[in-house]
């Protein structure tokens, strides 16, 4: 990216050299991204991230169709809860499609939720608290059958699963740079090609009239190194950080209490990802534990996402309470797992002897 | 910015030091921009540029009063325009104010045009290819006597002339990053206090319930910089700039030809951006100073931006296609300035020669 910050200060789409160079650097950036997502570079528009490039998708294919019907799977993010509500005063009808108690949507019901004015779903690959991997594939397949787009948010994928939109099949497909190792500020939505999605923002024509405003350009060449490694990285860091969650899982059991569960534990879930219900105030564990940097759900109104997507597993406000995720990276090394553990461990025992 | 890629790596808004620290250093840069704006942190969004700030502040302000008439001066920038007809289809009549032959929209265009159910006025500080300083304060006054907002795009403005909320008065400012030596990405809406700009986009709650998405950390750190040195520095940059530019003009009038037209010569203008009109093809020209980097009009429909302007001060198809514009910057020296006017004679020459 350096040399997009300090020497290359033009934008691309002028009418000289320098100009040029950067629409290279772009492009280039943008066969990363391709190379990452299994599509043509064509495919893909740049965007600020995975909330943009999801209200692109949502708002963007909604805008080609006349009203109808359209599944949100209950796990989405807010990003596509938002922009599929916000349709409703043009006469969409937004259904929610419950999950199962093991974090999975199961592909059954999706179909019988589809109507004969379905135009779109929406199915995100992986979930953000629960790590749990949906089966976006299954549903493609069926909602193609009967003529239904396919939206997936696949923001929580890249980098921590060798995964690839022939696998998923969905219509588009979103990539948000920062979660896996790349600038914030950049992201991309995949489109497949001869699909039509319309422009959410207003103003000079850019990203092939999809998407205008000045290109983050270093942030956008950042995006594209980050998605080559993670398609060249991400079945050796799956297989390291599946056993590494493995390792964490089992020292927190071994020291704290055999009972702390592992949320949708039966599912197939992202390696890197878990989230433990310690079955005490986990803020309070969180605080105890400074050094460890984990999530815990927000008590007060409206619900965060951890809260939604463990009520959506049936989970109560007392156990929600007790949840704390963890999540590993490329770089974590078994000593640090070990050292997370030991702090959980520690801040535990410092709650329990402060309530004797 | 470099800390913000390399160390700190997580977003404002969680429950650990780590992510205070990042909201402090995001909090600073929005004081950065307050101090070169002239208003308080608290009066301004993040967004990802001019574009979005635009958009925000057009559909946002539009969002929270029933649909009604607005003025648009016809020199607005596309996010601007494009946003404003957007709203046609709920109900808003948007009405052009036309702009005078030396590029200034006048007061009293805008106000024999406000009705009783006039909303908003939109209306640029300067204008990107004419340099064209418009009347932001008088008619915001003139506005605000019949309880009518306005919109200011001051992207163009700032750090080329000292210049704060309380000289412009306009209730909504924007601000991009990249046009004054920030980082692209990196933009911001000023939006005066009490005033309600609803969310354009959909996601997570963040920056005040007015924009989700995950920041640009290290983009809005540098954009926070960028804002203190503009703050600084414009007053020198306006003298110094101004200087130069007159001496550009001077030496392309005696090398090329006296009857060389600055645009809007007359009106009081951007202290960097001149743009000259040739009487001859400005794209050959500008092929043949290479080193030269200038913009020129598309002369294929749909019109830019370029022949937007120039076709709003009465140009013709082939006095705009004879047009260049040149813009100086802070650490543009003489000597630059000097070789400027040599390429583009040497070009004109070039030019005249291949002719004979």
């Amino acid at each position: 990216m350096q040399p997009f910050w300090s020497e290359h200060y033009l934008l691309p789409g002028q009418e000289h050299q320098g100009s040029r160079a950067i629409a290279e650097g772009l492009e280039r950036a943008r066969e990363g991204v391709a190379e990452m997502v299994g599509c043509d570079a064509f495919e893909l528009v740049f965007t600020d991230g995975g909330t943009e490039a999801n209200n692109l998708a949502v708002l963007g294919l909604a805008a080609d169709v006349p009203a109808g019907h359209m599944l949100i799977s209950e796990l989405e993010h807010d990003s596509v809860w938002g922009a599929a509500l916000s349709l409703e005063r043009g006469g969409w009808e937004i259904e929610s499609v419950p999950c199962q108690d093991d974090g999975v949507v199961a592909t059954e019901a999706v179909c019988q939720r589809l109507r004969q004015n379905t135009r779109l779903v929406c199915l995100q690959a992986a979930n953000p608290v629960l790590g749990t991997l949906q089966p976006v594939r299954e549903v493609a397949d069926a909602c193609h059958a009967q003529g239904v787009l396919v939206h997936c948010d696949a923001t929580q994928m890249f980098g921590k699963l060798p995964v690839d939109i022939a696998t998923l099949r969905a219509d588009t497909l979103s990539v948000s740079g920062h979660k896996y190792y790349g600038p914030k500020g950049a992201g991309a939505l995949y489109v497949r090609r001869g699909l039509t999605v319309h422009p959410v923002r207003f103003g000079e024509s850019r990203e092939m009239g999809v998407r205008p405003g000045a290109e983050n350009v270093p942030g956008l060449i950042g995006l594209g190194a980050a998605s080559q490694l993670a398609a060249r990285c991400a079945t050796e860091a799956s297989d390291r950080l599946a056993e590494l969650t493995d390792r964490f899982v089992f020292r927190v059991r071994d020291m704290i209490q055999p009972s702390v569960e592992v949320a949708c534990e039966t599912a197939a879930r992202l390696p890197n990802t878990v989230t433990l219900l310690l079955g005490t105030e986990a803020r309070q564990v969180q605080r105890a534990a400074g050094q460890l940097i984990v999530s815990t759900a927000r008590s007060a109104a409206p619900a965060d996402q951890m809260t939604r997507c463990l009520a959506a597993i049936g989970k109560s406000p007392s156990q929600i309470g007790g949840a704390i995720r963890v999540s590993l990276g490329w770089t974590t090394s078994q000593e640090q797992v070990d050292r997370a553990a030991d702090l959980l461990a520690e801040a535990w025992d410092q709650l329990v002897e402060s309530r004797r």
